[in-house]
């Protein structure tokens, strides 16, 4: 048993795309090169700005992307494709190129967040995938910049494992570090992608005990005074006494975990102080989202630990993105761009290149420059400065090393602190809103 | 590369529950026989009635809560704990018992969903895994079972996969299938769970080709005129019109994937009787949840199907449920019951007994007898004829294998099935509101 090997993510597939592989391996279209484009109508939840998470991930799991014998087994045995599409997916390797906004690059509505270009066949089995990952991550690395913005200076630690199924818990904690927090509880997302861990004790660390002194000095016998009490088991204000009793007025820190939290801070901030322990820090730890985090400014909070709201996208548990085929190759070898062209789901066609043009250093537009399929756009003409916003992720089948793996979440991390000091002031807001800056589309000049 | 391999799930793991567990064998307080509750304090999101999921999966998942080579380098490493406990790892096995209710089952406030035995040290430790799996599962479980009780007779399939992270995806599927939706278009759920898979073509599949004639003519090439059109990614009429024509008017069906769905679904009705295709059938896939499902019972949809809200949890996308040591040996060995008594997290101590009393087949309250610590509750005498609850599903470390696998799946699909039907009709209201029925605690006699 390891936890290393890489498992096949061939299935994580819905079936329409290999029974849409299927035909188009029989009507001779599976060959065209296509332009696929993963992009947000919107922001969800009137979010000011979305952050682009889950891209390292992604790079590795496309590597995983693999029909062995077991995927084509249950492919065969279900017929859900003919014995030509088993033999094309046994061999299948996705050879095309992505570029892509870098992981904790900010994006705004209709930013080409992922360009995809290859056959129709390498790139159409590969929807799922990209947006289970980057629909999930970026939802969390969006509500977790929030939280992280309404914070300022204090520490955010991640604990919210408990409260999403147990692989998305692992990618929440990649999320919420890569936008500004601190640590996680989760010991999977330190293992797999180098997160710092932390945790001390729960409730039942004090319920084992004969009593809350016992429980604090073992604690501390085991974790030093520099350890955190939870000092809310029984009457906080006894924990408190007993807390500095045990440890010294050099205990590490208290976590409060119930109750009215800016009363309770000050109340044991109050009497921390008047034990000695002034230097002893108190975090809080209870039903924290964004807003309560903003709400205790004020208060004598040294750190917040968050749980339920992190990983469930405080309120947009899901980014709303969509992968759509915006050009392709026709017949004579000519680019053509397409587009859904019926009701309010109707989208932009061509191939995209975007820029962040700026002001003194701040955003004040999205610039997206479409052509029909030619490869290079360079920064339009009348936006000089625009920063562009697409970097290579994957060329000729060949991901970037540099964006996976623990390394590609420092990159992703230092990114994101870089753009995200290119918000407007506007955009700092936790209100409901518009986006923080306008997407502008404009035609692109070959 | 192998999608069979199992991985080591002992890092899904709070950090803290090993720091406690390190402290608790210095001080010998990790050889106490304890008793922890899974269980929810509230139905989160107003809901009715809460559908318990995710059993099956974690009894599993607790077979693979092993320490290998690579989590205890990671542990050591790391220091997060210390030789002595990395020695107690490497041998862990759980070996206590589970009681719980079976999967599929209905859940109140303070129902106690699992009963977790055995001593501290080894029943600490699998509180994260066991939240995950339960907490994501079961809120997926009861938003689908109200889309269920919405559709009534008619299909439902689940196609939410690109919306959710691409494991809690499969999860997601296997949850929706147990409590009434006939398919999914998650491939890897099929092989994995045995749940029948679904899907035809998306909007790529007639954009790629020249003409939407073009490729409808293929796709009923590859797949037969019993296939499911997909008509609206032009003009949705003339999607209908080039679908007959092409197909003949034994068409299995057409999918609406857009618009105001009531008006979209009528006028396709007309549009298909009138072109003498009266037997093909609509399915209509666009931002359904449990409402929408409910606002088109009076029109002519034949199946539906339901993405991100299912997958989301339908805006409840964690169950809220924790897991609390409620009762423990003490060093005499006789049991205490134990609760976090400071505000407003307070819980009941106790190991608990679960039954659900019923009149003429519908259930009528959740009664929960608590007792210390002792092993058997029987029915209370004054609740004669009430269902108990709970099932054994490890025994000294021996986990049903029932309840495990695809055919576990279909065990909890069937008794979902059956208990819903002692739901009362206010339960089957889909507005927020109280409970459908009231949790009962009595004091249980030896």
């Amino acid at each position: 048993m390891s936890a290393q090997a890489p498992r096949s993510t061939a299935l994580h597939t819905d079936r329409y795309e290999l029974t849409m592989l299927d035909a188009a391996l029989r009507d001779g279209t599976a060959q065209r090169r296509c332009v696929f484009e993963l992009f947000g109508r919107r922001l969800s939840g009137g979010r000011r700005f979305g952050v682009v998470a889950g891209t390292g991930r992604l790079l590795s799991l496309i590597q995983d992307f693999r029909f062995g014998d077991d995927e084509l087994r249950f492919l065969r045995d279900g017929r859900v494709v003919d014995a030509a599409t088993l033999e094309f997916l046994a061999g299948y390797r996705f050879s095309g190129s992505i570029t892509g906004y870098q992981e904790g690059e900010l994006y705004f509505p209709g930013s080409p967040i992922l360009t995809i270009e290859g056959t129709f066949a390498e790139a159409v089995v590969l929807e799922t995938l990209a947006l289970s990952v980057l629909n999930h991550d970026s939802a969390i690395a969006t509500a977790a910049a929030r939280m992280s913005i309404a914070a300022g200076d204090r520490p955010l630690s991640e604990m919210g494992s408990r409260r999403a199924g147990e692989e998305s818990a692992v990618a929440a904690a990649r999320a919420a570090y890569i936008t500004g927090f601190g640590a996680t509880s989760n010991l999977e997302a330190g293992r797999r992608w180098g997160i710092p861990t932390m945790g001390t004790a729960a409730h039942a660390w004090t319920l084992l005990h004969d009593s809350e002194e016992d429980a604090f000095r073992s604690q501390i016998a085991a974790l030093g005074v520099d350890t955190t009490l939870l000092i809310d088991t029984y009457d906080i204000h006894e924990g408190v006494e007993t807390a500095v009793r045990v440890a010294g007025t050099s205990l590490g820190g208290v976590r409060i975990d119930s109750g009215d939290l800016p009363t309770m801070a000050s109340q044991v901030r109050e009497h921390l102080d008047a034990l000695g322990a002034t230097a002893t820090k108190i975090t809080v730890t209870s039903d924290l989202d964004e807003f309560a985090i903003a709400a205790l400014a004020a208060s004598p909070v040294d750190s917040y630990g968050v749980g339920t709201s992190v990983v469930t996208g405080s309120g947009t548990p899901t980014a709303g993105m969509v992968y759509k085929l915006v050009a392709r190759q026709a017949s004579d070898g000519s680019w053509v761009a397409v587009a859904k062209s019926s009701t309010e789901k109707s989208s932009k066609g061509g191939r995209k290149a975007a820029f962040r043009t700026l002001k003194n250093g701040i955003a004040t537009s999205e610039v997206v420059a479409i052509s029909d399929g030619f490869e290079q756009v360079d920064t339009p003409a009348e936006h000089p400065g625009a920063r562009p916003l697409q970097v290579q992720l994957v060329l000729d089948g060949q991901a970037d090393a540099a964006f996976q793996g623990p390394a590609g979440v420092e990159v992703a991390r230092a990114h994101h602190a870089r753009v995200r000091e290119e918000l407007p002031v506007r955009g700092l807001a936790l209100s409901r809103s518009d986006p923080a800056i306008t997407t502008v589309f404009v035609n692109a000049k070959p």
